[in-house]
């Protein structure tokens, strides 16, 4: 089964309306909830004043956040750091608040509708502070994002390898590049969404979240509320609209609803609206970059410097992205002389964390960017020049030089940069692609071709898990703590199962993301659940399969390596008289007659278990490439051509994997080229609905073909590495080295993503 | 700790008030649930109208059992055998009833009042049948209990050793006599209860239900519900007023009410009152033995046929009552020929099935009081005889000649019947009480000397399991299916973790019965936990202490051997300084750092899980000896002295033994003097309350020194036993023997249980 692009079992109830989201289950007699939001980016309230509200009708109770000071504690960043200044994120802060957006109150209605007219009749009374509304003006102190701070700066990150200073001195060639990469959001087609039932007589919660980390949330509420996690059920519903990396956070609102719930001892639901999707879900991408790269006269490189800004918004939620970033910034390429240097700042703007790519588009954007300015500058082929730095296939594990977030040397497992981008040239039709870009030249006309590679860490740590058990109904149910976003684990893990087992994926069961199904789970993020539950699925249906093929030869009275599997029955292999069902089996061993001895040599609880710890983080590689024809007038570009190298290593499912790629790839050209959701001066975010954010729709995304190439992962028994974030991460980039090189013969610089029409004629302004 | 005599947990809870039993629990918006229960023991039911009833105050729904005809799917019989004549028993029977109490209908109101107040309002219509009320009206087939069967019997069974007619024939002494033992209940102090949860946002049904064998109950509810069994959730309450028997059945009202909660939608609670636990929760006892026994002068025992009437009741909720009597007849002695043969009859009186005991006071009864006519007969010390015949301690594993339920050769694992007899008679002072006996019958007094001695089969199979987690929080948690009906599992199951992990039992929590916390059981019956789930508890304790030892090694960088466990923490042997607590490595090895991979060599999923399967039954085994004076007049006895002699193999915990030992003794004093829950001849019970059975009460059990003795069970890794009906079983018996010894010169004979003051003067009348 594994390697087959087996239909995604999900599909027929989601392309038939069938899917239920969070908002769709049927909570008899819940409660609706309503944040009021911060109107102000940095204010200190100076009172709350609920009571018209509690009179509203329909209104059942209002909080504020003074009148829940028993949950008012900070929310743990996801990713520590120990020079982290980490400054204090209330689930919804009595005192100051410090971004448009953050939860001030709470009202819960008998109807959303009853409760926001409630909201209205809140009023709060703020005093206005200053705000800090990007990294120059915290870098600046202008003002401070959070009153009494020393400084607007969450942490300083300095990566080094080799001598980058003595290097760049040294070096023949310099070149120096300062790109912007603007905030961009997940963009779910479900928002967020929290739902909670408390039940006294079990003394146990049970909550139903969009979060794409349930066992994370439920160890926050159970340090948070001071109960035991076996008492907080957090079920992440197995249809859910979408993640990709925001859900995969802590929100205040996943501690404030529960609570409320077990408060009141009602059901209480709250699905973030649109709006509230824009201003309150984190967002990630605005870094900073200030390159410079020293190189020979052959284009090799010597050294590189990145001085990052990265805007950590209002607090830091954790420290991956920037973390990431400075990981990113070698990619692919031999440099023997690496400075990283990361301003991680708060700013009074939604915090920033994951979002697909994490940390990776801009690093990309940075270095990709500077490639294509060292070729032009040599007057070199721009993949020319990537393909005389490129690390070669026989140089893994391959040692970066720098070091990785968990302090052990930055270690790439396997990978065959040349083979992929020459794949992937070759699929562009890369020479004539050249070709037709002079003769499009000759009749005046600006088509540029923008190349990008990239090296993407993916199936982290620390670890995850699967259960495999055979049910009394006679079929094996796979149990993942991780929680699936859309990305087909009913059908992934039932062909990982299938084929450990020898079983028909008919008789296999999967569910997901219920913490009270296995006790112990990380998450879905950072594309690491092929590479990290696969395995642990594997595994444990290895397991199975042995215990299964123990139990039926013991019944069936031969060796069990003469059982042979085939549908949902176990035979004596060459004689079919001599078989029983996984029904058969469960019946004798898991069921058992009430009182009476199991048969000898039968072994009960047919149930198996592994945990699979990643050794360290495997990295997924890939090329893109793009043949770009822009009107310099009007800024306005046409993607002519597109092509997407990617190697994730072994394939489990190929038809998901391109799912993947191509909605990776969807989510990048908005980052390219459309999504931006910008801040004004004082903090107010001037994009918070779809008319005013550009979000991409089909109709933007171009015709796009797809090469693979496999380089399976050593790391892994399955080979897998992950394949979630390779369609986006270098599309900012590969966008505008396809611009510029299209603008060339005008000289005109893009040096910010996303790269949209009135930047480029602004641009070409500029250059002329 | 093991061995150690524990304060009990739980006791703190129970004694001050806080237990909380399926009343207490805090179910909001409960409906509550009432039957209406046949008033006949046999009739058809023509009609049912319920239009008043569902229009009275309060009342949500009414359902006849024709209303609910998708639940009408027999029960099966938790005991099989291929010859039982399976009479369907139907949650709710829509066209006959066959008992007084049966349920007819159910009423489901805002308040048990209301539905209690509405059931009067319906009306049926009932066809009053002829009613079988006793096994020798069932076998002369004056009547049939069901309609339409063609004879009342349930089944008939035969255990044959040797050549036992032969052996009468040839026997130089033979002797006869015909016993009867009469039905009990378990009585307990909570009646039976369920409640249920449906929750339509998972799709799963959460019950509350005071069974013994919540997996069994899932198991059945998944069967007639058709729903698979994770949908559903059954949770046996750990604070439960007693169990002994009947709450290990599966019954009608534990199908109707939950199927009600999902159809409406609500939460739907049921709570039996008194007087329905005395006509609808099963019993047992009630047997006829028809006993030959052969011997030769010096009274050894040559061959034994015993014919048995077992009355089933209404239906066959299992067979394992009968089977255990004919299993029992041999006890503790050598008896080359073995003739049993049992008939089950179908009666219009409730079911019977186990209560403490479970079919062996019975056959001890016949067995014990046998060996006292022999002695008689042949003026030989009752204890005498018994020791000519006692197998001997160096004759383990003793084959008895017949067979055990599964089919194999019926075999005691290990004891000592000598030592146990004389260690009974010893404390007793045997010579002392014989010599005192002969002064008081000098003095024209009547005291009488009463011995029992039994065998017990005990830790049933098929197998127990059990998890041992840590938990985040840093505690082990021992997760068991079985669930306690009072003996201290939170107590006893944290010593055997406790002890296989070397930490304090203060950081060990014991959770138990709830069927969505480990998927496999079988329930708490046949005195089968402790050597069950207890070698699968210390097993996966053990597994743990090799993981935390493990863990800590890697983590302290020394020897795993070399880590010692104190209090809650894991310690370098030797270096105080090298020392980390459980939550330290739960930090690092359950929960880990978000994206970081873990420290190398460490296992993530800190759980273990192990199940015991017992290779067959053991045995446990004792000696009751009884001094009771008689005043032949009155029938009055009083019991002057009473020692218990017991060996239920290694002892866990020897407070909660003896605490096991007495309950069982209170029971057995009940069964021996008091309790009888008589029918009259249309099947109508005429003791449905406190006023008319006399259950024992603490004023009525007399004074009683335990005597212990330990032969290790080599069939599990414990050597334990089971010790929850020792107490019970001989009572009967050795009460029986001393009323008769003490009445020996008015040659009154005793051959009923219970040995009632009406019973001893008309005995004695009879004799004159």
């Amino acid at each position: 089964m594994i390697g087959e692009g087996v239909t995604r079992r999900e599909d027929d109830r989601l392309l038939t309306g069938k899917g239920r989201y969070l908002d769709d289950l049927e909570l008899t007699g819940a409660l609706h909830a309503a944040f009021l939001r911060s109107p102000h980016a940095h204010a200190r309230i100076l009172g709350v004043d609920a009571s018209a509200a509690r009179q509203a009708p329909g209104v059942v109770a209002v909080f504020s956040g003074a009148d829940l000071p028993e949950i008012q504690k900070p929310l743990a960043p996801k990713v520590m750091h120990p020079k982290l200044k980490d400054l204090p994120r209330l689930p919804m802060p009595p005192e100051e608040v410090h971004y448009v957006g953050e939860p001030v109150a709470v009202v819960v209605a008998e109807s959303r509708y009853l409760a926001e007219d409630a909201l209205e009749l809140i009023e709060v009374d703020y005093e206005i502070l200053p705000a800090v509304a990007s990294t120059a003006a915290a870098l600046a102190k202008d003002a401070l994002a959070h009153s009494g701070a020393e400084d607007n700066l969450a942490v300083t990150l300095v990566q080094r390898s080799g001598n980058t200073d003595e290097a760049l001195k040294s070096a023949p060639h310099t070149l120096s590049g300062e790109f912007f990469v603007t905030r961009g959001g997940g963009h779910s087609m479900e928002p967020r969404a929290v739902a909670a039932r408390f039940e006294p007589a079990t003394g146990q919660v049970t909550i139903w979240d969009t979060t794409q980390s349930p066992h994370y949330a439920r160890q926050q509420l159970s340090l948070i509320y001071e109960m035991a996690e076996d008492d907080i059920r957090v079920i992440a519903p197995a249809d859910v609209g979408g993640g990709f990396g925001p859900k995969a956070q802590f929100y205040g609102e996943e501690v404030v609803v529960p609570w409320i719930a077990i408060k009141l001892g009602r059901t209480v639901k709250w699905v973030e609206d649109r709006q509230e999707n824009f201003v309150a879900t984190m967002m990630e991408r605005s870094q900073t970059h200030r390159i410079d790269v020293g190189f020979d006269g052959d284009g090799k490189l010597l050294a590189v410097r990145d001085r990052i800004e990265h805007d950590q918004g209002a607090y830091c939620a954790g420290l991956q992205v920037p973390s990431i970033t400075t990981s990113t910034v070698p990619g692919p390429y031999r440099i023997p002389n690496i400075h990283t240097e990361l301003y991680a700042c708060y700013t009074n703007m939604v915090p920033t964390s994951s979002v697909r790519g994490a940390g990776r588009p801009q690093a990309v954007f940075a270095m990709e960017r500077m490639m294509d300015r060292v070729a032009e500058y040599l007057g070199l082929d721009p993949a020319e020049v990537r393909r005389r730095n490129l690390v070669q296939a026989d140089e893994f594990p391959y040692r970066v030089g720098i070091m990785f977030r968990d302090g052990s040397p930055l270690t790439y497992d396997s990978g065959d940069f040349p083979a992929l981008l020459e794949g992937t040239l070759d699929r562009l039709g890369y020479e004539q692609a050249r070709a037709m870009q002079e003769r499009a030249r000759a009749e005046g006309r600006y088509v540029g071709i923008g190349i990008a590679v990239y090296v993407e860490g993916c199936g982290l740590g620390p670890y995850e898990g699967a259960k495999v058990r055979l049910t009394n109904e006679g079929k094996l149910l796979v149990t993942l703590a991780a929680a699936p976003q859309g990305q087909g684990y009913e059908t992934v893990y039932a062909q990982i199962a299938a084929e450990a087992l020898g079983i028909d994926m008919a008789y296999v069961e999967v569910v997901t993301g219920d913490t009270s199904r296995i006790p112990f789970g990380q998450g879905t993020f950072a594309s690491r659940i092929t590479a990290t539950a696969g395995p642990a699925v594997f595994d444990a249906a290895l397991q199975m399969r042995e215990r299964l093929a123990d139990t039926a030869a013991q019944l069936l009275g031969c060796d069990p390596a003469d059982v042979v599997f085939d549908g949902d029955r176990a035979t004596l292999d060459g004689d079919p008289e001599k078989s029983m069902s996984l029904l058969d089996i469960a019946r004798v061993a898991n069921i058992g007659k009430h009182g009476i001895t199991l048969p000898a040599g039968i072994k009960p609880g047919i149930e198996t278990v592994s945990y699979f710890a990643p050794e360290r983080a495997a990295y997924a590689s890939g090329a893109h490439a793009a043949v770009v024809e822009v009107d310099p007038e009007t800024g306005a570009m046409d993607v002519l051509d597109y092509v997407i190298g990617h190697d994730c290593g072994n394939v489990i499912n190929p038809r998901l994997v391109d799912g993947q790629v191509l909605g990776g790839f969807a989510h990048g050209i908005g980052n390219a080229m459309y999504e931006e959701p910008f801040y004004d001066d004082e903090g107010q975010p001037q994009a918070a609905s779809y008319l005013d954010y550009a979000l991409v729709s089909s109709t933007e995304v171009p015709p796009v073909e797809l090469f693979h190439l496999h380089t399976p992962s050593p790391l892994n028994p399955l080979g897998a590495k992950g394949a979630g974030e390779g369609g986006t991460i270098p599309a900012p980039a590969a966008i505008a080295n396809a611009v510029e090189d299209a603008l060339r013969p005008l000289r005109a610089r893009i040096d910010r993503a996303p790269v949209t029409p009135p930047r480029v004629s602004d641009a070409v302004a500029d250059a002329r």
